[in-house]
């Protein structure tokens, strides 16, 4: 294990086997094993290696928490030449998680023009276009010849994070198409860059939400995205890599709400970070769950002349509830994929149709189980009714929560599996035993 | 709105407007446009636009019943001219959709070589490194001088997928490295790719499943994976793209699993479609939730003694099941990121704590709520050591039941829920009803 093989080394000071470890792992494999030490050990690890190589460990997917205490921990200097080696939207990312300041120590202590645009940058926020993107794209004037553009590359290019979308721009620097590298090596010497620049775009602003422009990648197949202003002025890109971290947070984000986790939370999390993350959920759970208690409360008559409708009825509000997080799931993908929106009424109207079929059979076979163990019949027939009834509430809700936490610009992952359970809890819960009081004299 | 926009003009045989909408559209968008549109208006639209046009259109995200629709209205002859002029990883999903014998047609009618390796991609599984990858790389020897890079590259630039970066393989055509296309710039022209390479590339093999390729890219933020065989030879790339659509399409799997639906629906599927694909699920549901019934049913001395008992008690078979969620989202999450393995038991006895704390704290309150209703003390008691046994119980079973699917070679997202419910529905039932039996004479 790596891990151990890094700590026998530090514990020996063995510079030579640090320095091999660093050769012959990935600066990724490197950072997860950073993970599991101890603070101490990771400065100690840190001191030994070159500033490129912590600059590729920093750059990699290390946790928050690590990332700062290591640029805390090293010296200004250190530091500020380690950022030489990283990519700006990298160190932007550094910079916004540091206190503000530090973070004005290390921007007083860059060059002019490199903190000019990290302090622009820094300005966004950081789940918007504007904080995603970086500055480091090449951008070339309209008139320049494919061998005039050749030379620029040539020049420039190191210090760039993406080359082989080029962006050409007019002389007051808006955007007027992009040229693909490839062009540069096949277009004849003395074409102009107008001639053969693609004019057809798609851009996105910096204020654009970052789960908007992960769609945009999506749906277009890009692998570079221009930020530009209301003029068009480029102002920035977002490269692909960054939008596969954008869907991967966005995802465990929507899973773990629709779980009723918090998003901060992981396997690795303490008891009491757990509890404490894990508890609200768990509390307004237990208001709804007094909520359709107080349902049953009420007919505590009704129970009370046939015991074995408390044995029946969760079964109505359970299948209500699975009924619902059916629709809710289908939905809140919908909603973040972008395929549906407020007003959509077909869709419901079809929810309501599935919850009535699916109510009808499952009721069905729940009705004949029933007069089968208890000897009647009319029992069966409340049951049906209250599961289709449960199943059509379980529909019309699952498709309406998700839209109207939406609408109130709420994340419709979050609380639509609590809101739906208290309704398929309180329909399922007043339809099965309020119709076992309207039957009751054919019941007992 | 595009869709009336192409009716209109299909009506009006307006081929002028429908070049208009070609040139001033995305692709992605006239295909969204399409997916509305009735079969016979999408074959009429197909007849009006070019070759170029239809194969841009098709290899956006278009579904997969337009595009084998489309793709078997067209002329043999038109098809295969079509496929000139889009990706090869393209064709082979559509090639792989159609009938073996449609297959073979296009196979045999393509030149040699084209099909030969179209037939290789065939063969492997869709979901696959093999399935994803495209054999438009560039491969250039290590012998190569920088400036006979930049020459080959120019010949053979128009026909590959990516050129940004460049494999060099040795004479036995062995990966030894890749070359960054920058390099290509700003390296010194006679300096020999074998010089200039990065030795150091991370590749997967054929066999490897998409769900670890996107895992890998992720990890070590690459924009491209090589597919090497087991001797190290380069048989493909894939890129960044398509790794997005792995992470979009295993993202929305498993979380229509966890909330009961089958991954082909979509919102927009048919009730009959909708009702079929969740039937199966709710009917498990069924059974289990009798399971649990049952439960209730053994306890029916209890309850007639006290009514009181049935309307408490899911409160704490819910609480138990929503404490299960939590942790079953957070290990899906976990086993989807390759975090946890199978045998991992330190996570267990933290789930047992977190499950003994929050019991703890939400018996805790439901105890002084039923006290302050019902004025009984024990039956507080009752139902705080009922609510810390069922979140014990959902604990072990949450973080269990998706390591044991997942043992098994199931899909964690898949069926956890169903069985976790199923084990706090009956754990509850039992600790509650149990417990309220042994304290019956205090309680009435």
């Amino acid at each position: 294990m790596l891990v151990e093989e890094i700590q026998t080394a530090l514990l020996n000071e063995h510079s030579e086997a640090i320095y091999r470890m660093i050769r012959e792992h990935h600066p990724a494999d490197i950072a997860l094993a950073l993970e599991e030490l101890e603070d101490e050990e990771v400065f100690k690890f840190v001191s030994f290696i070159s500033d490129k190589a912590l600059a590729l460990i920093l750059e990699t997917q290390i946790s928050e928490e690590l990332q700062v205490k290591i640029v805390e921990a090293v010296p200004f200097a250190r530091m500020l030449n380690v950022f030489t080696y990283m990519s700006q939207d990298d160190i932007v990312d550094i910079l916004g998680n540091l206190s503000i300041w530090q973070r004005k120590q290390f921007l007083n202590m860059m060059k002019n023009r490199d903190s000019d645009d990290l302090e622009k940058l820094l300005a966004y926020d950081p789940d918007t276009a504007g904080g995603l993107m970086t500055t480091e794209f090449i951008a070339l004037n309209e008139n320049l010849t494919v061998y005039e553009a050749f030379e620029t590359i040539r020049k420039i290019a190191p210090e760039k994070e993406v080359i082989e979308t080029l962006f050409v721009v007019d002389a007051k620097t808006l955007l007027k198409g992009t040229v693909d590298i490839r062009d540069i090596f096949t277009k004849s010497d003395q074409q102009k860059l107008s001639e053969i620049l693609n004019p057809n775009v798609i851009s996105v602003t910096p204020t654009t939400d970052q789960e908007e422009v992960s769609l945009i990648v999506t749906k277009y197949n890009l692998s570079v995205v221009p930020v530009v202003n209301n003029k068009n002025r480029i102002l920035g890109i977002i490269t692909n890599d960054d939008i596969i971290h954008v869907i991967n947070e966005e995802y465990t984000e929507d899973m773990y709400l629709m779980g009723g986790v918090d998003s901060e939370e992981t396997l690795d999390s303490p008891v009491f970070e757990s509890v404490k993350r894990r508890l609200p959920w768990l509390v307004i759970n237990l208001f709804t769950a007094f909520l359709a208690s107080s349902v049953i409360n009420l007919f505590s008559d009704t129970i009370s002349q046939m015991v074995a409708l408390a044995a029946a009825m969760p079964i109505v509000a359970g299948m209500g509830g699975n009924a619902g997080t059916q629709t809710v799931t289908i939905v809140v993908r919908a909603l973040a994929l972008g395929e549906v929106d407020w007003g959509d009424w077909r869709g419901m109207l079809k929810e309501i149709g599935a919850g009535f079929a699916n109510g009808l059979i499952t009721g069905g076979v729940a009705a004949i189980a029933l007069m089968l163990m208890y000897g009647n019949v009319y029992l069966g027939v409340v049951i049906i009714l209250a599961m289709i009834v449960d199943m059509v509430i379980a529909g019309i809700f699952g498709y309406f929560i998700p839209l109207a936490v939406k609408k109130f610009r709420g994340d419709p992952a979050l609380v639509s599996t609590v809101f739906l359970t208290t309704a398929t809890d309180v329909g399922g819960f007043f339809s099965f035993l309020g119709l076992a009081t309207l039957f009751m004299p054919l019941l007992v």
